[in-house]
């Protein structure tokens, strides 16, 4: 088991050439690059001195700071690329000055300067981010968490981890791993991505079908408020009702209430057993009705229920060099996997599973993986998606949740609109956009939408921008599922909250950030 | 299956005695009144006039008022008594109105009256809480949600379950049975309490093992604040990342933030298998290693590991007229429950985790109930402790979390004080003291310690509070894991959090409620 998930991370490579710090190097990136609408730099906002470099030289070892030759250091430029664009190379800042605290008291001192002199700041973690969340707008100072990454304590009884916010999700997910434990999150970023990072964005990934929000693990966080002022909640206790959970405010404020320093989570135990399929369906409807079959049928066991249509398979199979394990094609694939503590018993769940699924004609075609490499390719399939159309050209990526019965209508609504403005014809090349495509975490009722075109440009964005927010509020839907708002979606949020609850989210930021120095223009 | 669970909600009639409006009459009552620090009524706080009964009279039918002729009405004070008193009737407000309103408009018109009049005002759901959370302290009005108890809507393949807050535990477990699922919280209170009042008090209970917290299953809620506005955040989806998560500030919030009306929940898939065993252990080591075990065994189908101690036993076979499963009598007893999709997978994992158990003598006995009135029986060993200890004395009741490996250590330290104090010998009566025993839930560090008195009386009290409250403050746990803070916790907040943290919490209250009016004396 534990070789199956290193093998499986190995499939996840992609983002190592992500790593801030390293030139980002996406295909296509220089199409990609600054088409975004950019709010004005906040003129209140304090621009770096000699003097504040100083500063910050009296509370960081020197070799925590990167500072070009504009703000009085000598590092290059080049060196701060890779913290001043994100891992698409979409939304790219100017700051000319990197922060790596090694401790909480450090950062304290950072965030007091820095509020005391309304000099703005965006805290970044691994910076694997889709929507502009963890890179500068302007000149911010980026403070990274990358050199906290210190595991404090864990409890194999209790299965409770405490650590610093900058640890990687795969060396967390190593660590628990060889003491019997998994982490309650996996996602295609772990490799890069930061566990603060992650409470931060209250990410979801594959494992929420089964282990569910961050909101129910997350146990207790260390978090640092602009004023320097340090909350101790790092509480190891599943239970605690004793007022007010402030921690779950920071649960997917995406740094813009206060810096994560330390976070503590439950971790489930590790499954013995693993089976993974790859079903062929022939229509949306059938891929709702297996997943209602899966819960019934392996109910306990159920870890994810995954879905991609025939375009996804398509530029996947071109670009991860992978063979369809079906006999055919199919407009539908499903991934299911089950977890558990018992192989045969297990291995009769998914059995009795699959052959009702056939005999009922809910599945055309499916195969089950008979080793670890299958298993890890099999997952390529699905996590390889979104590099392999990065790869394909520019891409629009839209994180949404709809009810389920209707969740994969958008991707037909989209391609026809594209359609009627002759910008798309499936199966065609020489049209502006290349392809529209649909996957997700049906079992979650997450899709992600996706539209791939030669390169982003105004005629094309405004054939499915609003559109597709006021399409996701007219079903009840949320524009962010779980990529968050960052800088992409800051302006739509009334699509999917009402005035109301905006006014308070606002209140929420003027309490604990008054002079809005932490991660501006994002968010609220 | 469901048939088990009527059964077991039947074991749970002592809250039948309960429910609000009916007169409260628990064995022993007169000994436990009002034996508690009342803080002073707020002066600026208006008192009632016949003007306002007029208003509310404006606002909501005849037939959902009750008010006394001290506010101009007609109602017998006697009406108002069990709204007035909690079910222990330990703590006891002066309320003279009760409004009991039908829709979140009534409410919301009600509150924007008293916020602008100064009017103080106490929520009130199923009056099953046991800190004095849900009473008056003086006579602020009493705004029950009783009259609100529609299910909203139900989603099959999804399991999001939206239902008004005043709607009954069990009657929405029976609802949700009905179609195949379960919900994701059960406590003993179920046949009173409300879904608002499990929400708003962060409820915890014997599924918290299989199904974690309330702020992992709620999804949304529609919540009145004290101004009269609506906010309106009854999402059905499972994830929704659109800025601050506002709602995980009202669970747990005991009302004094804003009044929840509505709830929006996932239910989980119910198991069509259930297992249920009672085990007799030697030692609380012994307790700590199979509850490893289990975990190991039996994985993804552990759905409860609860336990009590040989005191706790004594009392509730006496009171509940149940026989010990047992061949002999045992220090500690564990429930082990597994519940799974197939019942002879299931049962393989349970005789298999027993056999271990009993080869490394971890457990000493053991029986495994047959059938659903056996399963029944066993639960009602567990779920009778509170009333067998209530008809044994006057019972202090405290809720705490604790590291595991030293949580039962208090119960023997409290008791060795109260020795040294001599009004305590083991075994022996004529002692002021009469029981010092612990129950809960292993599973999730939560131990029900209590100490049954002849009466309450200050030589007995101080030998333990604060006693106990620095004890669990040195050992990093919570002095509420599951009850919450109410009048009972109020002063002692400190000892779970930090300065920094309270001060917070009361910046939330300021922003919700800046005028106090909402469950004065209460929570911070």
């Amino acid at each position: 088991m534990f070789a199956l998930i290193r093998s499986r991370v190995m499939a996840r490579s992609r983002f190592a050439g992500a790593i801030p710090g390293s030139k980002v190097c996406t295909p296509g990136a220089s199409a990609l690059l600054r088409h975004y609408h950019k709010p004005s730099r906040t003129a209140s906002f304090k621009t770096l001195t000699k003097d504040d470099l100083e500063h910050f030289k009296g509370i960081l070892p020197a070799e925590t700071i990167l500072a070009t030759p504009a703000v009085g250091g000598s590092s290059d430029p080049i060196e701060l690329e890779g913290f001043n664009a994100d891992w698409l190379n979409k939304y790219r800042g100017n700051s000319q000055l990197v922060l790596r605290p090694k401790t909480t008291q450090e950062v304290s001192d950072i965030l007091k300067y820095c509020n005391a002199q309304g000099i703005a700041v965006v805290p970044q973690g691994g910076n694997t981010g889709l929507v502009g969340g963890s890179v500068p707008v302007h000149d911010e100072v980026i403070l990274s968490l990358r050199n906290m990454s210190r595991v404090r304590n864990y409890d194999e009884l209790s299965g409770v981890l405490v650590c610093d916010a900058g640890c990687v999700l795969e060396e967390l997910g190593n660590y628990v791993g060889e003491r019997d434990h998994i982490m309650p999150l996996d996602l295609g970023a772990k490799g890069s991505c930061h566990i603060g990072g992650n409470v931060a964005t209250n990410a979801g990934g594959i494992r929420f079908l089964r282990y569910g929000s961050l909101h129910g693990s997350v146990l207790g966080l260390e978090v640092v408020l602009p004023d320097g002022t340090i909350l101790d909640n790092l509480s190891t206790l599943r239970k605690d009702n004793t007022g007010y959970d402030l921690k779950q405010l920071f649960i997917g404020s995406e740094g813009s209430l206060g810096v994560i320093t330390g976070v503590s989570v439950i971790t489930p135990q590790r499954s013995s057993a693993v089976n993974v399929t790859v079903l062929g369906v022939t229509s949306y409807e059938n891929v709702q009705r297996a997943f209602a079959l899966a819960r019934k049928r392996c109910g306990e066991i159920l870890s994810a229920y995954e879905f991609w249509d025939a375009t996804c398979m398509g530029a996947v199979l071109h670009h991860q060099s992978l063979k369809n394990p079906l006999s055919a094609e199919f407009p539908f694939y499903v991934l299911i996997e089950t977890s558990g503590s018992n192989k045969d018993h297990d291995d009769e769940k998914m059995g009795g599973l699959l052959e009702e699924l056939l005999e009922e004609g809910i599945v055309e075609d499916g195969a089950l993986a008979q080793d670890d490499s299958q298993i890890a390719r099999m997952w390529t399939m699905r996590e390889g998606i979104p590099e392999s159309l990065a790869k394909t050209g520019a891409t629009y990526k839209y994180d949404v949740s709809i009810p389920i019965p209707v969740l994969y209508d958008i991707v037909g609504d989209i391609a026809k609109r594209l359609e009627s403005a002759q910008l798309y014809k499936p199966g065609e090349s020489g049209f502006p956009v290349k392809l529209v495509c649909g996957y997700g975490h049906i079992g979650d009722g997450n899709l992600h939408l996706n539209i791939v075109a030669e390169k982003f440009e105004d005629r094309v964005t405004n054939i499915f921008e609003p559109y597709v927010y006021e399409w996701v509020k007219s079903h009840r839907g949320s524009i962010s599922a779980e990529h968050g708002v960052g800088l992409m979606k800051r302006d739509h949020l009334e699509y999917s909250k009402s005035p109301e609850m905006l006014a308070y989210m606002k209140r929420m930021k003027e309490v604990f950030d008054p002079k809005g120095i932490l991660n501006p223009y994002k968010v609220v």
